[in-house]
């Protein structure tokens, strides 16, 4: 593991999609900590010190390099290749999750779909075939997948989480509203937008 | 605002959930916190600190009582009522999540459904029609809506949330990978799988 901290870890891409927007869609060269911390409302001081774990990228007086500093935070996040993803669950969020486009421009690709639902296998979503359950941990053992994205019921997560582990996955994400046991080896990351909704209500009337 | 730190306030809807799963899937009337730290992967010193914010849910002993942190936890969180929520965006994620059924039971109901294709207004997902976007205004106005999810593209993305804020919306969940601007008193939660998945990806090799 790493000694910086994992909120750390947490803001780089954010940083990187941010920076990606300015150079792609704004044509801009140089950025400054000031100007990226006021589009991401975070103090220019949290940025430079973010940064500051990982090199000195900055220079004083024209600020970022936006090019440079995209292909940094690219090494750092091991994103200098396309990670393969192998999504489980093809419901209605396994069908969105295969159709976004958002996936390839910025480091993955899904590449297998498997669904327990005999009625769905064979079935395409774009250029994917659905794949029996009973595929997978042969799958993502065959072909080293290291990184699955799970849309399933809560009462088999725990089972699927087991045998993608088993086969050799080493990061789920994870739309399923329950906490999942896995070795320490293993990132699992949530998206559960009520969890979400119930933060925000704290703060309201 | 509140003194809590907002971090504390993120694990309450964590502890809601598992304290729920608790005493509806296997009929517990008591826990303690090293269980459900057990359970969620969190200390149970760390439990036992961030319930202290809001007084004496615990005693020597016995623990928990799970109905009543259950009670507790709600009235915290504002869910003592069911929140309606506008929806925004009906393309795949939009009808993922309109037709999500782990809202209500945790205390929200998407009651609106707004699109700008002329070709997918009028249209039902469940018993939801969808609505025209020149609608949106008037209607969360009227309706004194308070929560909005957006999944829409990021071409128009500022221009909704201004609308919404601008119609009394005051907790935006946003599925749009990019910073909004907001006023303070606005409160905005962000699902992006992909920012997600590269913080994991920076653990892997």
């Amino acid at each position: 593991m790493s000694d910086i901290p994992d909120i750390v870890i947490g803001r780089l891409p954010i940083y990187l999609r941010e920076l990606k927007r300015l150079a792609q869609e704004e044509n801009k060269l140089n950025t400054s900590s000031h100007e990226l911390g006021k589009r991401l409302g975070i103090s220019s001081a949290q940025i430079r010190k973010d940064l500051s774990h990982f090199g000195e990228f900055g220079k004083q007086g024209t600020g970022y390099h936006i090019k440079y500093l995209i292909e940094k935070l690219q090494e750092i996040l091991h994103l200098t290749h396309e990670w393969p993803v192998a999504l489980v669950g093809a419901g209605y969020l396994g069908h969105a999750l295969a159709n976004y486009a958002g996936f390839q421009p910025r480091g993955f690709r899904i590449k297998w779909v498997f669904d327990s639902d005999p009625a769905k296998i064979g079935d395409k979503i774009g250029d994917l075939t659905i794949q029996s359950i009973s595929e997978l941990k042969e799958t993502i053992s065959r072909e080293s997948v290291k990184m699955a994205i799970i849309a399933i019921p809560i009462s088999v997560v725990q089972d699927i989480t087991d045998t993608l582990v088993e086969g050799g996955v080493k990061a789920i994400l994870s739309y399923v509203p329950v906490h999942l046991d896995v070795p320490e080896d293993v990132q699992v990351s949530y998206s559960d937008p009520v969890t979400q909704m119930q933060r925000m209500t704290f703060y309201l009337e």
